[in-house]
């Protein structure tokens, strides 16, 4: 095999209480790659279709992440990559943590899987970090082990897959505005009230019963965020009208989704989402603010081979 | 049925990472209480063995949590209560929470079981308030439900089942000092690093889906608790040591009993929950400090007729 054709999927990471930590994979939303072996040695970014990235290697989140897996193999051949990308940078959908995952899952691929996922994600972090100005996780371990993440370290990697209900689903709203990464840390408190940490992390644990357990009704009561939403969703316009109508409109929980401006909401059925986007439309239509919607089921999977 | 012999247990809460939330139940150590039906209507304390504790109802843990319960009831009859009592106060393994459980839990049955579990949790904290001056459930929740559980709230009472494994056991060192709950509240910080709350968070989370799936590996990355136990643990003289001792014998995790002085440490299985108890030992008997050290296994069942 001497060419892969890859999805590499849309995430939602800092889902409520599990700022940091907690992240699920969409399967609606994401970005298609081809990997390639060449002859000549060397990782080459050959194509790049929907949005205006790099094509220098060392400059491109795709393929610094794979001259991390390159660098740690010893072939006489390269790798092509082509992205084809659907998920716009800078909405909060994953969109670098999209094509760091797709080229070093389908240069595993090539290669006879000598990397695990552990392994994959650590290469991972090299690309991501280049797009995020810093290491971390939260959407690459969605994207590459499918369903909720939670990650445990980064140093090392390790990360945990939590089962998750069957007819769990979400809806995002990506709302067209732009906010920079620099003024969504900067709103971000240093310290925080040990009363509101402790509500937190009892969100956190229960979450996690909950996602075990398919207790839906724990699910809603523990998509809960005293720390971060408070301060991060004034950076999104009408936030608050947002998650009220999805609640409305039978919304689990509804949170930002990574550092925004994308809101996601989960929902128990397909039905359910479909309203949710429905009435998350009806107040965004009247704003003047260009938006999409997508409704996904929680893709258990990660990044595939297609 | 007009009398019943209850055993109620101990309980470690402030489980590490799980401060204020996550408690466990002990089967070796607990309280034995009767309760009576009798023809005079009211809870009287008729005996109290072991400890100096107030007779009065309205001034005992026991009777308070009973009078609550007495109160949402409409009987012609009232109730005693024979405490025969094992646990120290104030040795941090839920002394006040076993009192507290075994009335309402004895009532109870004597009535025909007319509450759930959870409606005795709300009864029962009326009786701890009492003892610890603040509303609380961590202890009561063990002592109720067995195994672990995590206190989702108090208002209303929520308490989650958390299941664990079938090895686990618990070695408990209560060293004979006093330590004043104003004094380990004060040493509380009112503001913790987020950065610190993450890291708490990602550690429950973790630690919540090792309970569920066994992963006894996971157990020990996740019991830790990088918020409260550096200033707490300086309260408790040898603290360091018992904890290096343990986790150099083999334990999962060490940590503090409720507010202290008990220290707990987790491990897999009977051996080594016995060496464990021998690695204190040789740390506590050098320091003439007086002690007592119990090796429990996890008590799944929780308060029960004996």
């Amino acid at each position: 095999m001497n060419e892969i054709k890859i999805f590499s999927p849309a995430t939602v990471a800092n889902v409520s209480c599990g700022f940091d930590v907690l992240g699920f994979c969409l399967d609606s939303v994401g970005d298609d790659m081809v990997i390639r072996k060449t002859d000549k040695k060397g990782v080459f970014i050959t194509k790049i279709v929907g949005f205006d990235l790099p094509y220098e290697t060392e400059l491109n989140v795709a393929g610094v992440s794979a001259l991390a897996m390159y660098n740690a193999i010893d072939v006489d051949f390269g790798f092509e990559i082509e992205i084809y990308k659907n998920i716009k940078p800078g909405s909060g959908i994953g969109s670098s943590a999209a094509s760091a995952v797709g080229s070093v899952f389908g240069m595993n691929e090539l290669l006879g899987r000598p990397f695990n996922k552990t392994e994959l994600t650590a290469f991972a972090i090299k690309g991501e970090a280049i797009a995020s100005k810093c290491e971390h996780a939260d959407n690459l371990a969605p994207a590459l082990f499918g369903g909720f993440t939670l990650v445990k370290s980064i140093n090392p990697v390790q990360i945990l897959e939590i089962p998750s209900p069957s007819d769990l689903y979400a809806t995002i709203i990506h709302p067209q505005i732009e906010i920079k990464t620099s003024e969504s840390r900067a709103v971000l408190p240093k310290e925080v009230a040990l009363s509101d940490a402790i509500t937190q992390w009892a969100n956190v644990g229960s979450l996690v019963h909950a996602l075990h357990t398919n207790d839906y009704n724990l699910l809603k009561d523990s998509l809960h965020d005293v720390i971060v939403e408070p301060h991060r969703s004034k950076l999104i316009p009408h936030y608050n009208d947002v998650k009220q109508a999805s609640l409305q409109a039978g919304a689990l929980g509804c949170g930002i989704s990574g550092s925004g401006p994308s809101i996601f909401s989960l929902s128990k059925g397909l039905e359910t989402a479909n309203n949710i986007k429905e009435a998350i439309n009806n107040v965004y239509a009247k704003t003047g603010i260009e938006f999409d919607i997508h409704v996904s089921k929680i893709n258990t999977e990660g990044v595939k081979i297609v």
